[in-house]
């Protein structure tokens, strides 16, 4: 009889803390959305990440029962295409509805919209892999541990982070809302590389050991550049914080420049020029003159002369 | 005739393989479990933490196809609530027991006290989201490459992290073993963001390019602290090991500090005064005085002039 | 009418996709892989994984409905062994299959081969598990914040990555393409701690916080030695590229190193005594002599005389 009575308890306290949440619901906070609306789904959105990879890399990832398909590359090619442009033209559609709070477009312009994004991101396809393909070649130049490049495209992290990151971008120059972000934060859990999918990046960009490194939105990348882990290109001041949005925030890094790992380069006004070497764990806040090799030796001289003024911390 | 001899010493090669690792237990290493007890279940562990995101957020987080439930939220957070609290209180009951190595308790007290539990946890979470709608904002405030809460809310691993810690946190704070470590360690794989489920952190928290971040154990944050990627605040010495258990081993951290990326605060003594900024990469084992800014030029005096000991090094 | 045409026109757009990227195909990217060639299954290899966690820590990582099946503990793992024995000498062959791009090994041999590799590999778990159960002593002696072995087994990103790599490595060392660097990969995704299946570590190895640990591929670490997250053991000079492939690139760590968060140690010659402490974030070089504590202090003595030199740096 005790314990009836416990279970009896448990229950009617399930019910009270019910009541309670329920209750506190009704306080308003900015945390709830109580419109009733649909977000994106981003188990369908690793599910359209998955098909791209099968598209971008042709013979790679495709399913073991269905491996041998790529005899019959047309059909299967198509197939894998007409599903991505399905979902990614709903998922686009979802999204641009969620962020117009105002309802100001009606149903059928937006569905036309997202249709039209589609298709131009998927014409762009093509310039993605030919980007992709100099980023192989960049990994396999570059890591003497690359015993292949089937090996680079089916192990490496950092060329499965880049991979998302092209697509990424180009969604985002065509202005989809939170997709983008959604395609490079997935990449950055399972790979701890944290490309914003705003960063300007050229060709031949190789990731080392990718682990803990950060691109910022408004970074701008040459060609031929290497970083490794736990290097950060990102924004020096953040405390004025979303008045700084839209604004360059992060630095410009020009061709054939190497950074080792755990630098961080910081500011909207830093350049580094063409051809440097930053050794590790430097600390940056000053632009670099091309040519130029610096490591931790010469820190001071790595950091802007106004570094102690507070306003340029805070 | 060949390929059939072959198979049957594949075959016969297996089952030496087989008793060979059967011979192996026999030995009685640290790292078998042979006692027949029933583990905390990390599949139901990952369920309920995506449940509680669907009530700490309500609105978000819905399943694509329930998604107009929102039109009928008591009936659905109902539903939820009753799934978590069941699923909970069964995990904390096979967690208590599994660490009552000698049957202390009978299985009647501990699944009153696992239900017990599990209320007091499932009240306090209004609490929670008292403190996670605090740090939204300052999430929001501090990175002006977000658009809005809802992409903060949906993408941000940040507030991943920080949502499953504070949930784990009271968890940890109700005494139950295994289960707010294991929900921090699943955010920690899903973010490189390592925040010990016994942490103290006040509101309006901000963690931004959330990767390499780790937090321990006894560390105490005050409010509007921000910490960028790859900070770390731990402990100074830890061959003493074991021996300090219980003891405070990480720092504490006043209100409005921010701590830029890199860097390393150590030891149960250092204090970080209020409204301190500290530089990148700067390495700190020394108490830094409130208002200070301090970088890595002045590295010399962010150590403990005792650093050099070995003791304290090992 | 006017949806009506616009739904063919999506169409037709999405037809004339499908033919520009089949018409991308016809370039011939290095990126494409037209051959029909199995690939190693990554959810194959990942379900081995899983399993052999089963086999390595007895008792732990059962299935829920199947715990109680340690009663009958040779039952149960010769059913588990059986699995693993199947799929992993099929994935072997697969991966064998797939680098021999010029097919000079009949079908026959190669099975046999990978079914010769499999039963070596598991001929050495015993091995293995000798080698973790002194990692496991070393975590729970080395970190105050353990409350138990079972703790470390089931939640520490640490102990999980340091699991796959032992066993990873032990196929490294049988010499099966592709197959270790995925299933260190595949640990890399799940706790940011990249060490290469090549890499020697001796026994009671720590490795605490994990996240952001790189270990290069021709590294070589003596016993009780323990690294902290953000730690990098890596190649100094790395434009040289392809060229440096099976050399030694990578340091040598003697026995009882302490290295703490955020230090890296780079190149093949750099020799690192035992009984050193590396302070965090301490960027090394040059050898580093027994006995001797560093720290960012006097970072220039940490550094190669010869750093300066271009040629090193590229």
């Amino acid at each position: 009889m005790a314990g009836h009575q416990r279970e009896f308890s448990f229950k009617d306290e399930a019910g009270s803390v019910v009541q309670e949440i329920l209750r506190d619901y009704q306080g308003g906070r900015s945390i709830d959305r109580v419109a009733a609306a649909k977000e994106p789904d981003r188990n369908v959105i690793e599910k359209i990440i998955r098909e791209l990879f099968q598209i971008v890399y042709p013979g790679y990832y495709m399913n073991p029962d269905t491996s041998l398909r790529v005899f019959n590359m047309d059909a299967s090619i198509s197939t894998i295409v007409d599903d991505i442009i399905i979902n990614l033209s709903e998922q686009i559609e979802v999204a641009l509805r969620y962020t117009d709070e105002f309802h100001t477009k009606s149903a059928e312009s937006v569905q036309e919209e997202s249709q039209r994004v589609t298709i131009e991101f998927m014409h762009r396809i093509p310039r993605v892999r030919e980007y992709l393909d100099t980023d192989v070649q960049a990994m396999l130049d570059g890591d003497p541990a690359a015993y292949s490049k089937s090996e680079i495209i089916l192990c490496y992290p950092g060329l499965y982070a880049m991979t998302v990151f092209r697509l990424a971008h180009e969604l985002y120059l065509l202005k989809v809302p939170m997709i983008p972000r959604m395609m490079t934060e997935y990449a950055h859990d399972k790979t701890g590389v944290d490309l914003h999918p705003g960063a300007t990046i050229g060709k031949y960009f190789m990731i080392d050991h990718a682990t803990g490194i950060v691109v910022g939105e408004t970074t701008i990348i040459g060609n031929h550049v290497k970083i490794y882990q736990g290097v950060t290109i990102g924004a020096l001041s953040t405390r004025a914080g979303h008045n700084l949005q839209g604004k360059k925030r992060h630095p410009t890094i020009e061709d054939n420049v190497t950074i080792y790992s755990g630098a961080s380069i910081l500011g909207g006004e830093t350049v580094i020029g063409h051809d440097v070497v930053i050794g590790g764990n430097c600390f940056i806040t000053a632009s670099i003159a091309p040519n130029s090799r610096v490591n931790v030796k010469n820190q001071e001289s790595l950091l802007r002369k106004d570094i102690d003024d507070p306003l340029m911390w805070i």
